[in-house]
């Protein structure tokens, strides 16, 4: 049997634009991801006729409904008292929810007297199942009721997230008969128009799998998805779509379900057992920052220096002061003299070098905003690309960061640096 | 006369969890600032029959209908169809746009045969006011029709989000006859909870102006909102109420209207005429990044020293050895040496060292995952603050980097280090 799934967030913040509703995206994601198709998402304020209304037309349209936020202690949270009156419940205090919430009030807060709407947290729909909240106090429930499903998550998203995976996904997994496994192909070097149009031939063609285009900021991620009775007959429809998509695009990809470019860079340092230090002036540190995001960098990545003034590119990174003033610090010279100079005096394998006008202001003619240098210096020469990355400052930042990935990924799989 | 909007998305990739509907959220704070009303958020498929039920039900519980996406050039794009259909008008071919959707293909993509299929971008519901689209091909439309106010935006953010400004906008503030105006007040420094306790007296009063209390990563801000007939009857309403929050909290706010704590900082900066430079261990150039993310940030950051290895720190810093040798790299002394080091280097007005356990490794019984020393070294003294962030992380990187930025903003305002 089919499922069809209505998501309903609660919240006036919502309405009010304070708030995105990502909660109703992971959860989405999740369900397609166990074969459950959504229908609807809908967003009503902390109104109790409206939030009745939209419980009533979902019943007509759905027959599994979620619900997001209105599960905490205060009088504006109504989910469980109207969604309990939609279908006939009565609502019912759990005393061993309520010794915890006070429990967890004296713990947290001795000496404090715990206000009595705290337990209104304990009050839940009869007959129905109590999911327990590990990132916060309100519980939430589910129940079965006139051929409806019927789920309660909290609305902050990390309760939300987690109460959907420990407690509402094992019951919704068993009532799909189908999985849908999904890969994530990850592309730099290359728009998302020209992967459309080099692919074109066999995205027409696809009913399952499906491969579809997601831009980022500069990447462009190819979703491979394929639906079947198992993990194991989905990835063999997947395989060899999969391996097209790889004969095709070649080295422009740069990894399957990895988290980022960073990612794949430090897992290939790692690999190598090389050490990286960086010198950034436009990125102002970036780069390192995202190589640090990750966990165990300090394994290869040794330090950098953000060299902002010119006199930092010149007393730390020894870069000639003739040669700012011979090719101004925007320069292949000086990006050059950057990577070489964090790489000998850090005493790493590799050191990058980048130099650029991120705007809006020190544009010239003939080094317009946006004109970046990226060096790469290696044991046994030093790379050089020169940029044009358009005009905003957070674009120009990030692409320059990314480049640098890109030439280090490119240098240590033994690939040449693309024609500019 | 009061309104109230729904808004429907339209789109799989919405419901697919693929995409999330930042576009509602853009809307909904749009409209919340010219004082209209939304009730409902509904998201559906590329799906015409249930796209038909959920215009019929929005036509049943609002009166202004503004939906995003399915513009677009291809078979799944049916929202004009479809809303053209329910208010019983046909769609109309429009030459002067046809013949710029021709003009723009020849433009961009010379040679290549236009598909007629793109031509679909220039039918129209009969009698709609078209709204231009200044960042992508797809035109918007408005009408006026059995009593509802009905526009169509496309569903790209960017261009979305310029459609409803140019084209919706002055449309639908016509029909509202209040403002309503808001003020951020930006807090580092005290908790939500604690926030909330020491304004709980003066919050629970209001009706207008609100008072709200939301939490970003570390930081609290504060969203004062009135409602009024024009901005100065707005402001007079909102002035005693800010007066009396800056009163309670004082020190604590950061800024009002204000983009960040870094922002907060570069200002003050540039207003002193002072410089500053950065020595990040465990933040890895976060730090650098923030400051620099903001244009004109070179005029008082010089640059910095991502300290990643020890070596760095004694190489690049100038920390002896002895003093890591005897206190750990994280410790009181070398954030000190750190800060002292990187002022005096690059001949800063300030420096600031950053050491500290990110983890998940690294941490031991004295020193557990998120202990972290910040150090500001000004020209009379060095300032430290030690630090225990919790454990995940990317908290602990961004309250760290939010403490450094909170000593210098502290020590410009002429403040004393809070107690720890």
């Amino acid at each position: 049997m089919s499922h069809s799934t209505e998501i309903i967030a609660i919240g006036t913040e919502l309405l009010l634009g304070n708030v995105v509703n990502t909660n109703a995206r992971d959860i989405s994601e999740r369900l397609s991801g166990l074969g459950i198709g959504v229908y609807y998402h809908t967003v009503v304020g902390d109104n109790p006729d409206r939030l009745r209304q939209a419980v009533e037309i979902a019943c007509g349209r759905a027959d599994i409904i979620i619900t997001t936020g209105g599960l905490g202690p205060t009088y504006d949270d109504l989910t469980k008292e109207i969604l309990a009156a939609c279908f006939g419940k009565e609502l019912v205090y759990h005393e061993d929810i309520g010794a915890e919430i006070r429990a967890y009030f004296e713990k947290r807060l001795p000496g404090v007297k715990m206000t009595e709407n705290n337990l209104r947290q304990a009050h839940f729909p009869e007959g129905c199942t109590i999911l327990r909240n590990n990132f916060g106090t309100a519980p939430g429930c589910a129940f079965f009721a006139d051929g409806k499903h019927v789920i309660m998550l909290p609305g902050p998203p990390r309760e939300c997230r987690g109460m959907f995976q420990s407690g509402a996904e094992p019951y919704l997994s068993a009532l799909s008969d189908a999985e849908i496994i999904s890969h994530n192909i990850h592309i730099f070097g290359l728009g998302e128009s020209a992967v459309e149009e080099r692919l074109q031939g066999l995205m027409q063609g696809l009913q399952n799998p499906t491969l579809a285009p997601y831009t980022k900021l500069g990447e462009v991620m190819l979703r491979l998805t394929a639906k079947a009775e198992n993990r194991e007959e989905a990835e063999r429809l997947m395989a060899p779509v999969l391996r097209q998509v790889q004969e095709t695009l070649g080295e422009v990809i740069y990894g399957i379900d990895i988290d980022s470019l960073e990612a794949c860079v430090l897992k290939r340092l790692l690999d190598h057992q090389k050490t990286i230090a960086t010198a950034e002036s436009c990125t102002g540190g970036l780069l390192s920052k995202r190589l640090t995001d990750l966990p165990g960098a300090s394994a290869a990545f040794l330090g950098g220096v953000v060299a902002y003034a010119n006199e930092v590119k010149t007393d730390l990174l020894g870069v000639e002061a003739h040669l700012i003033a011979a090719n101004g610090a925007v320069s292949d010279p000086v990006a050059r003299a950057m990577a070489e100079g964090v790489r000998t005096r850090l005493g790493a394998d590799f050191g990058i070098g980048i130099t650029g006008i991120a705007g809006p202001g020190g544009g010239t003619e003939e080094k317009p905003v946006g004109t970046v240098f990226v060096a790469l210096a290696t044991p046994d020469k030093t790379l050089v690309r020169r940029l044009n990355l358009g005009t905003d400052r957070t674009r120009i930042r990030t692409l320059a960061a990314h480049h640098a990935l890109d030439m280090v990924r490119r240098y240590l799989a033994g690939l040449k640096e693309p024609p500019q």
